[in-house]
């Protein structure tokens, strides 16, 4: 069994890039929910919904969001009660909202309501959210401002400077079941090349997230989402810089290390594999960004021999 | 002005009828809320819906009921998580539902509500749901189970027969604000041609409706929905035979004998108006198929100077 942890588009990207090389069956994928939001009553998992419609195949591949061949109909007729519409919500994809919001309601639990949707789409693989906790990422912005995250990721479009980051509620929140098992017991566990500080920060700001990898390091893979000092989406090469570190993979080595053995870097930054390893993280290069199944298959073969080859050299 | 006591698409059309011959500022709607329903948390209220759309111009007129070009997108991917789908929720329909449940969830009255649902589509008629709290048409079958009013009316499209019918709640709802002084106050009470058992009784069950009526009953003026032994729509034929009643405009007459001065019969019932005035109720005779303007702005001048005329005769 193979863990991922998961942000959105770029971990959906590589949990179906994992499927390509391996049994669907056998992948784990542990999704931050620090994202999530209530809008209009509706609770809404942007990075649950990204990655279980990618895996469903349905995804709109040209935004890496939200469902292919949607229509944008009820939040164009909600504009005229006046609530806020820049959160895009297409019709098809409601319907997911409505059912989750619902469940809750009536109290089960996030990660029963998870599993049901992935059922209902066929999805064979164990999509986990983090926590059935409510956890929530806020930024406060250099005026001071503190807002929640996808006023910042989508309202303003991440064109804000960032001062500080933090999970609201992470340090209460216990891991949905089956999240420390999958730690413990996968063979390996990728980090997905999801943004480091505000995707994969709040599943590893999570009670015992940081001490399970920390203690099989060698088994945890992370993926760089930063090529060539840039973040292929959002923005995770800027909130590195704004937050005291580097915009670059060996920035991403450097943020993650304690929890990391190896990191797989593209090839335009394999001038900084000799300076990874100096953080006693295994650097690995190949092509990563996958703009089509062949690049995708051979960069999941890469990350899973990379995982391998560090398992077998120890620690 | 003018108070109508209303339920669905008969009562909105009788509504838009009386907007051609009066100011539209003038009318005071007081709608049934007993059909309202629940459905995937969101709060659904069929019949102040219709008249808001249909006053507002955007009903879809081939059915009497939902948006003018609508689609069923999220109804259609609801069905992909096993939840019933029988009742027909548009696109933009639903952005009214998902407005009221979210203000309805932050403590607004559903009074408050409606009015906000009305100013956002331009109504300047004043639309008030029969109370702000929860009423439920409930109806029991032959076979002796008891089901809601939607899954008679929509899911088993009221071919079912019906031993009995009760308000559930409405003893102990109270009015909402604006609904007694309409009543007391309106120069005339329209009783709209909509279903006298399951649109108007829960208006005509709640604390102070038959009192307030039956003090001024000179000044209330039925449409009868019963047209030559048949109902427009719906079951209102059905319903009042088989709860021991006559399926005819004299059943209706009788039925409202207690709260009702005047009621207005089509002509093609006018061989029943020495019967109906047997009940010391006036009837008037006129065409009350609203298929045209010319037609449905002549039935209410006529509904209007049938009441005029009988409070004028006294009594």
């Amino acid at each position: 069994m193979i863990a991922v942890l998961s942000g959105g588009v770029g971990a959906a990207r590589m949990l179906r890039a994992l499927t390509l090389v391996m049994p669907a069956e056998e992948l784990v994928a542990v999704v931050n929910t620090g994202d999530d939001l209530e809008l209009y009553g509706l609770s809404i998992s942007p990075d649950l919904d990204t990655v279980l419609y990618t895996l469903a195949g349905a995804i709109n591949e040209e935004t890496g969001w939200g469902l292919v061949e949607e229509s944008f109909s009820t939040l164009g007729a909600l504009a005229r009660y006046g609530v806020p519409t820049w959160f895009g919500l297409g019709d098809k994809d409601l319907a997911t909202h409505i059912y989750r919001s619902m469940r809750l309601r009536e109290g089960a639990p996030l990660s029963r309501v998870t599993a049901e949707i992935a059922r209902a789409w066929g999805v064979v693989s164990t999509v986990l959210p983090m926590t059935d906790q409510r956890v929530r990422t806020k930024l406060t912005l250099a005026d001071g401002d503190e807002i929640d995250f996808q006023e910042y990721f989508v309202r303003r479009g991440h064109a804000v400077a960032v001062r500080s980051v933090r999970f609201e509620g992470a340090e209460e929140a216990l891991l949905a079941p089956g999240v420390l098992e999958a730690l413990e017991t996968a063979e390996l566990i990728v980090v997905a090349p999801s943004n480091p500080i505000v995707s994969i920060g709040p599943i590893l700001a999570l009670p015992g997230v940081r001490e399970a990898l920390g203690a099989r390091r060698a088994s945890v893979v992370a993926v760089s989402p930063i090529i060539g000092g840039r973040a292929l989406k959002g923005p995770a090469d800027r909130l590195l810089g704004e937050l005291g570190g580097e915009a670059s993979a060996l920035g991403v080595a450097a943020h993650l290390r304690e929890v990391i053995g190896s990191i797989v870097i593209d090839v335009v930054d394999a001038g900084l594999a000799t300076e990874i390893s100096g953080l006693d993280v295994t650097a690995v290069v190949t092509e990563t960004i996958m703009r089509t199944p062949e690049i995708s298959a051979k960069l999941a073969t890469a990350v899973l021999e990379a995982g391998r080859r560090r398992v077998r050299a120890g620690r």
